[in-house]
């Protein structure tokens, strides 16, 4: 097969910044997906109506002619009451939970999932039908934080059965049991989780353009996740984590976490799919698992790849140079011009 | 106490370059250390006795009126015989053995250390009373690569009795059962290995700075290595392994592996083991082991550190800028002006 066509791709977790950089970086996405989950993290946070609604009209001017909807979010606060919840359900697909300190710009969220201080905010979500989507890691030590969370994230889904909880990025295997207990609990992995390990990070030189949270872990882990979304996991839905930052920034004594992906996440994931002869299974997990578990209708798009050599650039951008995941590497697939 | 008089201090595992470079570190050594045992990776690396000579008539050339005693090595190749060996024995303190592919230049190490390929050159060790020194890693995960080797340690260890074998900045602490279970086997220790851990590295922001092979292990590895040497273990002696890289080397896509470390090791060791009430135990680290184990007698020197804040600089050098081990930190204690 030469050719293979995707229905409707959408991207569940998507960093798009503002500004310039959203300019920058978003047509990678708006042109080649039918919608992404957009991520509240920008500085400040998106923590109000006014918020949501500014954010989408500067996203929606950025995209020109492109077909793709932003899905919405908000940054969790605690703050958050069923009044105000109410007031934006319409506007977002997702409250988003960053426990302090672990990800790029989550310094203004919870400490740590208390039920005291969260409980009320949760138990609004839940009766009004808003999930949860959860960056789950607590402070300790890097390849443990995953781990770790995961009591909290049963905790959350014995307490708010009804509450859909997306467990964002997942990258270690020992999460994996927990995803299957609880039918509240869905998944959203990378394309970098599914195809580096740590020894593609430190191995050799360093790597800081794979430096990611959650760090990418062992080769046991990712082949562990590739089991679940080759074999058409139905829970577990793509999210790219594309998280754009300056190339400088990367480069740097004090480099930057995330990874920027978005214009090779599907050339990437269409190869990996075929490497095991899998790509059946790319089809629900690129758009039909999202739509089922979100229960969206997002618009309609086909976008076609051909099995012809894609040299990933060595950066991307105008004005700020960002370097891409597998940067000067050769794929198989391109995307056909559209 | 707010003085502390070090005696003869040795750096027994000291990568100082060549050319430029040398110029810009050999003084951070050969000022505050009566000696150190200096790496033969240079590129090319030292092979002949021509290039020892050369090699240590540039290190002595650069040290101005410095009292420092330059131990030289060689660069271990399965072609060195009985004869060469004999012709070099009173020029080297031991033949450095990488395993192809895991440190700075050493792909022109032997792939492994397979004993038909190496075991005559190390049985004309054994004969002439030349310890052989390791960077012990396989080129498996990067975790394990350490744990990997030991079996090969092992191996040496048991097939040449007598052979002194020094195990190169251990960083594992499934190293230290074979340390204690074979009487010929010895082991340098960095400072930074009993420093940090992978969680300094990768935790928080990417610190290109401490990346280094081996890699820096977990708070258990570094707490047992500490447990170690703040006791007094006689079969360890210090080595820095401190390694320059120029600044844009270190930040850059592709991040070179080496911590410079050599103009605050003192101070950080008298810092550490004061930290732990061990005082009374660096001397024998820095200076006494060494001395026993390879069998030398280093020119006396006396190096006063005094209770001082002392703050790292961020970057040493004058033509090339090398970011420090701790740039930017602050230690309680400074070496004393001389």
């Amino acid at each position: 097969m030469d050719r293979i066509t995707l229905n409707t791709p959408l991207d569940m977790h998507l960093h798009i910044r503002d500004g310039e950089m959203l300019r920058e970086v978003v047509r990678y996405s708006s042109r080649y997906f039918s919608g992404g989950l957009i991520m509240p993290n920008t500085i400040p946070p998106i923590t109000t109506k006014e918020d949501i609604f500014s954010y989408r009209k500067e996203i929606l001017n950025s995209i020109e002619n492109d077909i793709f909807e932003p899905y919405m979010s908000i940054f969790f606060k605690s703050s958050y009451d069923s009044q105000f919840l109410k007031s934006v359900r319409d506007d977002i697909l997702v409250v988003k939970l960053y426990p302090s300190g672990v990800t790029t710009n989550s310094d203004g969220g919870v400490v740590s999932v208390d039920l005291d201080e969260v409980g009320d905010t949760l138990s609004a979500m839940e009766q009004l039908d808003i999930p949860l989507s959860i960056h789950g890691e607590t402070n300790g030590s890097v390849f443990e934080r995953e781990a770790e969370f995961l009591p909290t994230y049963e905790l959350l889904a014995k307490t708010f059965p009804k509450l859909r909880i997306i467990m964002e990025h997942i990258s270690d295997r020992r999460t994996i049991e927990l995803l299957e207990k609880y039918s509240n609990l869905f998944a959203t992995i990378t394309l970098h989780h599914l195809a580096i390990t740590f020894d593609d990070l430190l191995g050799g030189a360093l790597q800081p353009h794979l430096f990611c949270k959650p760090i990418v872990k062992s080769g046991k882990d990712r082949d562990a996740l590739r089991d679940l979304v080759l074999n058409g996991h139905p829970k577990i839905m793509f999210g790219s984590d594309s998280a754009p930052h300056p190339k400088e920034k990367k480069e740097s004594s004090n480099g930057s976490a995330g990874i920027f992906s978005a214009p090779i996440v599907l050339q990437g994931l269409v190869e990996l799919f075929e490497k095991h002869d899998k790509l059946e299974n790319l089809q629900p997990f690129i758009s039909e698992n999202a739509r089922k578990i979100y229960r969206i209708s997002p618009p309609q798009k086909s976008i076609t790849l051909v099995r012809k050599e894609f040299q990933v650039p060595t950066t991307y951008g105008e004005k700020i140079e960002i370097v891409p995941l597998f940067a000067g590497k050769k794929l198989n697939w391109s995307l056909e011009d559209v």
